[in-house]
């Protein structure tokens, strides 16, 4: 593979500054007000290892993205990038060697090996960048970097532009092959890690080992870490959208849901499988894991360039209001629309029917309206039309939650809607959502999630797994 | 299991301020100069959790661990906790409840739950602080928790004291029976997790499949987060100390290294053994072994109350000179204390033989001197006599690490002792280290690490696992 395309990302960087800094110079109307550089200095910093407060132990180590994205650097602390769009010549100043952490480490990457790894005109030592500056303004995104580089420079020629940081998220935005690539590996590593987790059924007694066992086969694959703490839940606890606690004894429960994603050079995957612990479905669950399906199904294959996700959104509700029609839980004295038109669905899908995908899980230039008075849309990340190149996760469900439906089971627009009766049979499925990667093509999507959904398929894999039994597996405790 | 001792914790922290603060007077000439408290207020705050930079991910929570000591709330984070030592009552305050988090993580911890669970006398919210402490002056330990608590009580009445901070430190040096409990538990989780790394070498061709495989075991026994980082390394990358890569090939290289522990509920294990990859030794990676084990086996038995660490440290050395003399790595031109004298074996056992462990993995109060002028001792992280209630690490290593020997290599005082040519024969070993976990009891020791530092037990282990084949494990890429 050839190298990170930091150039590439550093020009469409400034394309993407020079078309901002226009259109902010045209809306105010060319009054003279806006100081943008037509030849910019952009510089950014990655992170140094920090130690725990009085301790001598390193903070797990997290690449910033938007240095990654000008770099592809994704595990060097300490660095600093300098583009020099006059020039346009890329540089990465590497952070001075200490004698003691060669001692304890070894040597660390050399200007030489850099250059061989990156993709960059020049690779220098920090003590190099204030010449390389002069007396130039340089642009960066937020304090921390300014006040690195200030001390880098001794000088105070930093500032914080909200245009470069702008573009730099409309440069991520749009995924290159290269990037893409990645994202791919991410997404076929969590296939295996999901495929995994349904076929160990005879060692997976306890939330934690299903966490464990998705952790350990995304490690095995070089995936040192996750794009996001995995949730792992079961029975009840299915309904819990951001459960933390992965620590749950399953016996006697009906589903596992396992929101789990490998990452990859700082690329994400986002990935939900949910299956019946014994291997069989509950008439109920089958029911609700079917609904979420067909939500999933249909709501992927609309996707394509310049479709509204508010839309799909919406079509992945009307779904849910169908199936909720057909088993009975809504009643059928209002019509499809007028149900919608409640807001009722919220309650039993009360998140968005996706994000953006890439470096972050929830990736950046969404443009999210979290003050939405419109419960339906308020949580919804991505409120932009599709275009090719966007990388969206799928990811409809339908939760049982006692906590989140008691206002909707208290309130007369919602019980004309909602048959309690008939709710009563559905609380111990606790929730099913199946979350898949996609790609926005030219012409439509591509899916990078492999792992099945076909329900059969599911318990087919669950019941293989079990059937090896517990000597099959290398457990010593 | 009964409760954490919080409450005991915090009157052993108040037992010692006053001797602290009794001592500091004395050495001041009681010249009124001390402004210590007699009945001091004690207040620490958990880390809240923080969001990455421009992200809505949560950085991993790691418990501080001076409030843990206050209050056991290992997994709690942004709660504070005040002791009233003239009341001597013990306070814990919750942080206030987030209507979104309940959304999407559900309800937290009640003040009744936390009553439950923790060994507190009062359990309330954030906003009850102010009224607890009225106009008192609050002692706590740094800017974070000073800072954090003036903003809880609106008001400028919180003094960084030292003599806490020492007092704290004290007390934790000492372990009690709930704490050793812990340990142990750590420790024990770490033996099945080594057995299991060297019983699995039919999967593991690379440093990342022993990473993971550690991993593993230790979440599926409930321990989510590694004490440390895990060094897992092979062939000559064995010499690098914090070796961080753990991503090498292993084919063809002599031993496997792997520096690893567990971590329950806030407290630490660190252990290291090293295995032959084909299960057979050769025979100059079993000699180095071998005089390892003799390293650590004596001086552990070494370890009781009253001893000097210095001299067991010292002691580990003089078991390297001699088996180096044995072995003719070491001309015996000199006599063995001519050579430790000359340092030489500093280039072959660079750090210490062991340190303190508790929460920290390197723990406090270990009193170490970094600027020591004697290299044998600058890396030593315990510097007083050993008590019971210690729990150190003994870990000799013997390493052959090019980049650290090289001075030696150049310098005739050392070529003096040093034979290269049958050096040359032991590159290959590349470093072993040994490592268990031990407390310091009223007459001896007690080792907490189970798991066979034997040489052909571990070989036999290595040889069962390998014949095993492939198709016993659960591996699906």
């Amino acid at each position: 593979m050839s190298k990170y395309p930091a150039k590439t990302h550093a020009r469409n960087t400034l394309s993407y500054y020079r078309s901002l800094a226009a259109a902010a110079a045209a809306a105010a109307n060319a009054t003279g007000t806006s100081s943008s550089s037509e030849k910019p200095l952009f510089a950014l910093t990655a992170p140094s290892l920090t130690l725990y407060p009085h301790c001598d132990q390193s903070q797990p180590f997290r690449q910033d993205r938007y240095f990654n994205y000008l770099t592809g650097a994704h595990d060097l602390p300490a660095a600093a990038v300098l583009y020099n769009s006059a020039a346009d010549r890329l540089t990465l100043y590497l952070p001075p060697i200490d004698a003691d952490d060669v001692m304890w480490s070894g040597l660390p990457l050399s200007p030489t090996q850099a250059q061989e790894k990156y993709d960059m005109d020049v690779v220098k030592y920090h003590a190099d960048l204030a010449a390389d500056v002069a007396s130039t303004n340089v642009l960066t995104i937020d304090d921390r970097n300014k006040s690195v580089l200030e001390s880098l420079l001794s000088s105070s020629n930093v500032t914080i532009s909200p245009t470069f940081k702008e573009a730099l998220e409309e440069a991520r935005l749009r995924k290159d092959e290269f990037e893409l690539a990645l994202m791919r590996k991410a997404s076929a590593i969590s296939d295996v890690s999901h495929r995994a987790v349904m076929s160990a059924l005879p060692i997976e007694t306890n939330e934690g080992h299903i966490h464990a066992e998705f952790v350990y086969h995304s490690m095995r694959q070089g995936s040192k870490f996750q794009s996001y703490d995995p949730i792992c839940c079961s029975g009840t606890d299915c309904g819990t959208l951001h459960y933390v606690r992965n620590d749950q004894e399953m016996a006697d429960k009906q589903l596992v849901l396992i929101d789990a994603g490998a990452e990859w050079q700082c690329y994400a995957s986002d990935v939900t499988r949910v299956f019946p612990i014994t291997g069989e479905w509950t008439p109920e669950a089958l029911a609700i894991y079917k609904a979420v399906l067909d939500m999933q199904t249909q709501s992927m294959e609309g996707v394509k360039p310049g479709v509204k996700w508010d839309d799909l959104h919406l079509l992945s509700h009307r779904i849910l209001i169908k199936h909720f029609l057909e088993l009975g839980i809504f009643k059928n004295t209002k019509s499809p629309e007028e149900i919608l038109e409640a807001r009722t669905s919220v309650g039993f899908l009360p998140h968005g029917l996706g994000h953006l995908l890439g470096m972050d899980t929830h990736d950046v230039a969404g443009h999210p309206n979290y003050e939405d008075p419109d419960p339906m849309f308020r949580y919804l990340r991505l409120r932009r039309p599709l275009e090719p190149g966007f990388v969206v996760t799928v990811e409809p469900g339908i939760y049982f939650n006692k906590f989140l439906l008691e206002p909707y089971l208290k309130d007369p627009k919602h019980l004309e809607i909602i048959n309690t009766e008939v709710l009563e049979k559905y609380w111990a499925v606790g929730g099913v959502r199946l979350e898949d990667d996609v790609l926005v093509t030219e012409t439509g999507f591509e899916n990078f999630t492999k792992v099945t959904t076909d329900p059969e398929e599911v318990a087919r894999i669950v019941k293989e797994g079990i059937a090896k039994g517990r000597s099959h597996f290398h457990v010593l405790a």
